[in-house]
This record gives structure tokens, sequence and C-alpha cells, in this order.
């Protein structure tokens, strides 16, 4: 029931990847399981799950340490709240990516370990990315994913946190549209929505931390370092929600209310309830 | 290339599909270029964009009444900012989804007119996913979906704002991981995945509105009517970016300033500043 045209776009899961230690060779190890999968085709896009990535960098930490490692992960802590499993911190890290507990992981981990996402995952994508163009000679493309939950929607997806060898944006704005309208404000971020589609044929339970994409060699470039994840984190003055609403509301409370006592203490009018300058 | 295992998920955009026009039957032009595409399997997903099920429903209105239209799909605005180009509205829509011009589109559209979201795309997807069981005697998924932006990183990916049919998450919580530990955070909003991948092979500027998932026939259901979704909407008390920073906090700003006036004609004590009950 497959079709063999130039339009399919496919994917699935490559196994026999065994567990990741510190210090193991993951370029050889993904290499190794791919060429008994069949091997790459030109126009190819490995997907691998950060926790390998993270695994064989040693990113591991004792449990006991887990509060620790997030607060050291942390550059800026955008929302919080407390439920009756505990606190969620929905902070951003070191990479800029925004995600519960910094995206430090206790699931699939040996006992009594965390894990902390790559260090650099973009550099990590381009290593994987050069070690896979030279062992099998094609022009391939690399995503290092993660899973991350997002406003407004339930449920998590996975997300593209390192890429190398391809354009992880589709720019669109500036073509035109079916009746000759330029399409103003449409940037498909693509390395996302191929990150989500591997997922659909990795899944979490089964541990599968490797899939291999195909039919979407229009995203491969044939440099491997071009601009990865890190341009997919949207800049500070565009994003409109760089603070959860409950902070940002009890940050401006207390801004507001220390500008009424300063007026209190100032003695003006006490009919007014304009903030100063108005 | 192509792996005819049961593991590999594809993704093919169908072709034939007219312009679609107010009063067409959607079911039936759907059906149709399916038909000519070669059918459905068992299991099959058939991802329809938006725009074409909005088109059918008659939901154009003349572009001059743009603003009204955004105006009266709103329940709720989330943030608003002002840019060189405009004004972007981010709002909460009778449906739930939070988006820009509350989904209001004017690309791919009659010149003249911008095209409103379905009025009820997860009815419109059972319509279509009971009118393609019908026709091609198996059991089929029906995703209607929409580009959406996101907070905290760059680009639009698509998301499923209709679904019949199938899953809309895979519910992992309670699973156990390779270690045997529960995975207890872990819901995959897989409908929103699978609106991404086949938006990979649709392409906006080509015009593709139709396209057929394989191969992640486990989601699909016995039953048409299961939550659709609507059931992807995060609820208000689990959403901690309800409003935009700049909105909340000139909410709490104004909150607090009147606390801290108020304050002052009670004639309290100039020296503090901690907020009332504190």
């Amino acid at each position: 029931m497959t079709r063999d045209t130039r339009a399919v776009a496919q994917a699935w899961a490559v196994g026999g990847i065994p567990e990741i230690e510190t210090g193991d060779d993951l370029a050889e190890i993904v290499a190794a399981a791919i060429d008994l999968d069949g091997g790459l085709a030109d126009g190819d896009i490995v997907v691998v799950t950060s926790k390998i990535v993270s695994k064989a960098e040693g990113r591991l930490v004792n449990a006991s340490d887990r509060e620790d490692a997030i607060t050291s992960e942390t550059v800026r802590v955008v929302a919080t709240r407390r439920h009756p499993g505990g606190v969620t911190r929905i902070v951003e890290n070191r990479l800029g990516i925004v995600a519960a507990a910094a995206g430090v992981d206790a699931s699939n981990t040996p006992e009594g370990t965390v894990l902390l996402l790559p260090v650099d995952p973009d550099a990590s994508a381009r290593r994987l990315c050069d070690a896979l163009r030279d062992r099998f000679g094609v022009r391939v493309g690399v995503l290092v994913t993660d899973t991350l939950g997002r406003p407004w929607r339930t449920g998590q997806t996975d997300a593209a946190i390192g890429a190398a060898g391809m354009h992880v944006v589709d720019d669109l704005r500036g073509t035109t549209d079916s009746q000759g309208r330029r399409l103003d404000v449409t940037v498909s971020a693509v390395a996302d929505e191929i990150a989500a589609f591997a997922d659909l044929v990795k899944g979490k339970s089964a541990g599968l931390p490797l899939a291999i994409v195909r039919g979407l060699d229009r995203f491969v470039t044939e440099e491997v370092r071009v601009p990865g994840a890190r341009s997919l984190v949207r800049a500070s003055d565009e994003d409109m929600f760089r603070l959860g609403s409950a902070e940002a509301h009890a940050a401006g409370y207390a801004e507001g209310h220390a500008a009424g006592l300063r007026e209190r203490v100032a003695g003006g009018d006490p009919g007014s309830d304009e903030a100063p300058g108005v």
C-alpha cells in the first residue's frame, strides 16, 4: 500500500540503538543502526531524540540534584504554578528554549538520575550530520528533538532543538498565493513539523530514539553549517508572552501599588486615580 | 526507495480539488479526488485545510468588513501589539482557539474577501468522515487543519482544529518508560503532529488543500464521534498564558495603583509598601 512517487513524505523508526552511555561515539552507533536498516538516500533527514545526545555527552546528574540542575539551566523564570503534584516551573534555558523544568528530564534515564539537554544541540546536530554525510556519501539533514508543551493547547509535541544540513523554516513571505497575492506572514517552521512527524513513528514508550524522514529533500542543504534550531527561538522583543499572565500581573501590581503610594507621600490630589505622567 | 513495511508513516497531497464555492458538496468533491488518487486504505487519515471547509460553508465576508468579522469571531482579546505594518491581535475565538486575527484569513481567497474559520470544525470533520467511510467502506479518520503561530518560537505550524474518527491525543500517562518508570506527564498531541506532517506535503503556496496520511492507523477509531479537536484546547484554569505579558502587567498596574491610592485615602501608614492583606 505504499506509493513510490516523488511527492510522498515518509518516516520510520530505526531500531538497534543500545542504551547510550557517557562517552559513547553516538555518530558511530547511529550510523551502524542506519546501515543495518538499509542506509540513507540523498535528501534524507535523520531525526534523533535529544535524550541519546545528552546521554552520550554525559549530561546525567543525580536526581537529588534535580532542582539545582534546573536552576543552573535556567536563564529566566517565565511562569510558576503550584499544583497537587508539586510545582511546574516554565523557564527559558541557556538555549533560549522555553520549557517546563528547563528541559530536565527524568524518564528513560537510569534510576536515580535526571538528564539535562545537550550543551549545544545545533553543534551536536552538525557533528552527527558531518559524520553521516561522510559515512554514507549522500546529502542528509539532521534534527535533534525534544518534547515541549505549549500554551493554549493541551498535550505536547516534538520540536527541533538542534539542526544541521537543512532549512529549519520555509519562508514563504513574498511568494504568492493561488490568486497571485503575496503571502505576507507565512513562515513555516518546517523543522518543528518534521520533528512532530518523526515523533509519530519513534513513539515515546517504545523508546525508539531514531527515525529517518524521506521525501522532504527540498529542505536539505548542500552546506551542513546553516542557521540551526537556535534560529527558531523568537526574539524577546517579538515575544508577547515573555512572562506568565500571573507573573506579569503581579509585577504590574507591585509597580502600580508603589506608584500609588508615592503619590500619597507626595501629597497629590486624593481624587485622581491616573498613573503618573498620564 | 520507499519501504513497504507496516511501521512506515507516509503522507502525500491529493490534487484535483477545484476552487471551492459556497454550497459545494465538499465530501463529494474530496471523495472524487481521492478516488482518482487511488482511494483509501483502512486506517488512513484524511487531512483537509480548513480553508476549503470554510469556503464550502460560505464563510467568506467582504474584506472591508474584516475588522468587524474579527471582532465578531472574538470571545476574548489575549494580546495586541502595534507594529509598522499595523496591529496584531491575538484573540481567543468562539472555538477556544487562540490565533492571530481570530483565524480570519485573506490569502487564497477571492479578491476583496476574507475567510472565517468553519462554524464547527469538529462537526465538519464528522460529516466528511461519515461520507468517506460510506464511500470507501473503510475505517478512516479526518482532520481539519489551520496554520497557527505560537509563543516563544518563530514561524507557524499547522494544527488540528477539527477531528473525527480518530484519537487526537496519545495519552501515555501511566505507561512506563524503558526503565519501567511511569511516564507521568506525557500526552502527545498526535492530531497536531499529524496536521504538521500533512502541511509538509500540502504546501501553502502550491494551494493543495488535501492530503492522505497512511501508516498511523493505530490512532483511527471504530467510532466517528469521539472527542474532537475542541478537546485540544487547554482549559482556562490550566492556562498560564491567558493574557499577553504586557496586557497582564497593565491590568496588574491599574489594580495596584488603585489599591495604593485607596490606602492613601484611608490614611494608612505612609511607610508601608506592602499590598493589602499581606
